[in-house]
């Protein structure tokens, strides 16, 4: 039997690791298309950066708990549509307490911002996952849910806003803006602390500069703190690769620093 | 038999949508690797806003045609190399006027601007779909037609242009851009209009500013009109994502308000 | 048997192409999902500037060796996680004088730069050509060898201007950046020269704009020639799209100009 890159890193060091893995995270781990020794055999030095730098350290950092890095690195796998990590992520997000309530909305709030094709291929993979858990509807947002009480002054602001910039040029675009703003965010299966942190984390993961500003402080403004942040970008080197944090770094400061402390 | 997104679609609500699909259409869709039962068992949400909102109602916006956001749907996927989503909507291009000519050199013309390896991949799904339709060689553009007339005077600005601003780096670049303007996009098989909106779509999906505004000016100057334009924003902000949309609409508005109306 | 792109190339008008192709090479790329005659099944235009522009003219230019066009088109692909293409110019890069060890490398150090799961996806494909031709352990790097000797100053310099821009936004990310730099970059199984050059073409070839600048004086601090920068982009051109080539050029004649003759 092969053992896979976290199986391997469980048995051999990371018994003390952040993240615990369940026997379905073990399991799905096993039928992933990378293991341990398949690393080994091409590098062993990026196993050693996998296993004991990132799973090893990284994911025991304090500042961010196991349970939102999780969300974190979903949010950078799902935007860059890399699939074939995952059923491993999907399975550790579940055991770190991420409920499938919310990595369903976290596929369906993504889609938006990642485009429709990256969350029908989130799709492909959440689906086996719940189905070897045997999650079913039950355990599913509801398809059309009470909404959360809209901030009307809050939302008549970006509207205002939306109208102006994008309304000259699509009035397509504005009208399901205005669904996305009001229908998609509201949706109360995911906090709206947690709809910021995925959008933020996906438009780092996708460089997507000019968005970042705008998110991160409504992140802060629902409850995202600063070492959150710093956590999360630090979580994101890994998997979305240093120059996509470094573009974001200016940014983050921009928004740390003005905002009232 | 499982159904899928669009086959149930079909069944269900859009027997009047603006997409017409064909046997061949839904027997493709039936190979799909994502069914409504599949989007169901993970999001019903995302569900509904695939099949209601999208399906339902963006492809019948007035405004552009079938056809046409055929095209736009097309590029974003090749563009972004999604290749998951790309026999359904091959399938719904060839079966809403796109033809086999069309096509191909929608393809070839996407490899210059997404790489080569993106248009590699667009053609292992095609070579399917084309084969599953009996569309031979005799439907297919040939590989050295005769080249429609260059327009000498902005030809010679535009070489003008590439060789001041790109020749002091690499006269490489600038003669295999010499032959993409001479040569790949004179060939016959597709409208200078069709090769602007690819272009336009495929800069768009990947987030590559810089070149958006002197495409999308080439585009009106080829024939497509301002409400086309916004309709094709409306298009890329589900198959592409938000922020690709949002980072390309100043510069769209700035194209639109200095063109003379 | 189906010919592939490469294959038949070989055959029909390449034998004094610059890359040649061994054994293994051809095996390889029989195997290959895409073959000649898919190409011409969807599209002979693409097939000729496949096979006559860019294997027959490109590839034979002057100003880079084919090694180097190899270590170019290889870090695109892994950058951008083109997995289809990359079984042939893996065995390509292998025929054209970069080592096992150097791919393993190339792999590990792209890893930081595009994201583990980009580096994952190169050693599911690596893993099986290394297997093929048999290259084992001892032809692998170590997972922890003696490193090159560190330009202090410079890393000092470094260390200052990321604990400044970084520092107040994450010491996290300030702290795996050290790791990176006095780690990754320090190992022995690739030279500076060549990690300056994966690095610039994965920037390139993800659109990242901001890190360019550095990473390309950087590149020709350890030895890339003006020459070579300029075929660096025209092999980019064709594997990553012209618009991130065009998006790169204005950044890399600042940073021609401005270098001491």
């Amino acid at each position: 039997m092969k053992k896979t890159l976290a199986a391997t890193a469980l048995t051999m060091s990371l018994s003390a690791a952040a993240p615990t893995f369940s026997e379905e995270t073990k399991r799905s781990a096993v039928s992933m298309p990378i293991s341990m020794s398949d690393i080994q055999a091409v590098s062993p030095a990026f196993g050693k950066y996998a296993r004991e730098t990132l799973l090893g350290e990284v994911w025991k950092r304090p500042g961010m708990s196991a349970r939102d890095r999780s969300v974190v690195t979903v949010a950078a796998l799902i935007a860059r549509g890399q699939i074939v990590e995952m059923p491993f992520y999907f399975e550790l997000a579940l055991d770190s307490g991420v409920t499938p309530t919310e990595l369903s909305e976290i596929i369906t709030h993504l889609a938006f911002y990642s485009g429709f094709p990256q969350g029908m291929a989130a799709v492909t993979v959440a689906k086996d996952v719940f189905a070897a858990r045997g999650i079913g509807a039950d355990q599913l947002p509801q398809e059309s849910p009470e909404l959360l009480p809209l901030n009307q002054a809050s939302e008549d602001a970006r509207a205002k806003r939306v109208e102006e910039s994008v309304g000259p040029v699509s009035q397509g675009v504005v009208e399901y803006t205005t669904m996305l703003f009001q229908d998609v965010w509201q949706r109360p299966g995911l906090a709206p602390r947690d709809r910021s942190l995925v959008t933020v984390a996906s438009l780092i993961a996708n460089g997507q500069a000019g968005q970042i500003g705008f998110h991160l402080n409504k992140a802060m403004d629902n409850g995202l703190t600063a070492t959150e942040a710093s956590e999360m970008l630090t979580t994101l080197a890994f998997y979305a690769g240093w120059p996509s944090v470094f573009s974001a770094v200016p940014i983050a400061k921009d928004v740390i620093e003005q905002r009232p402390s």
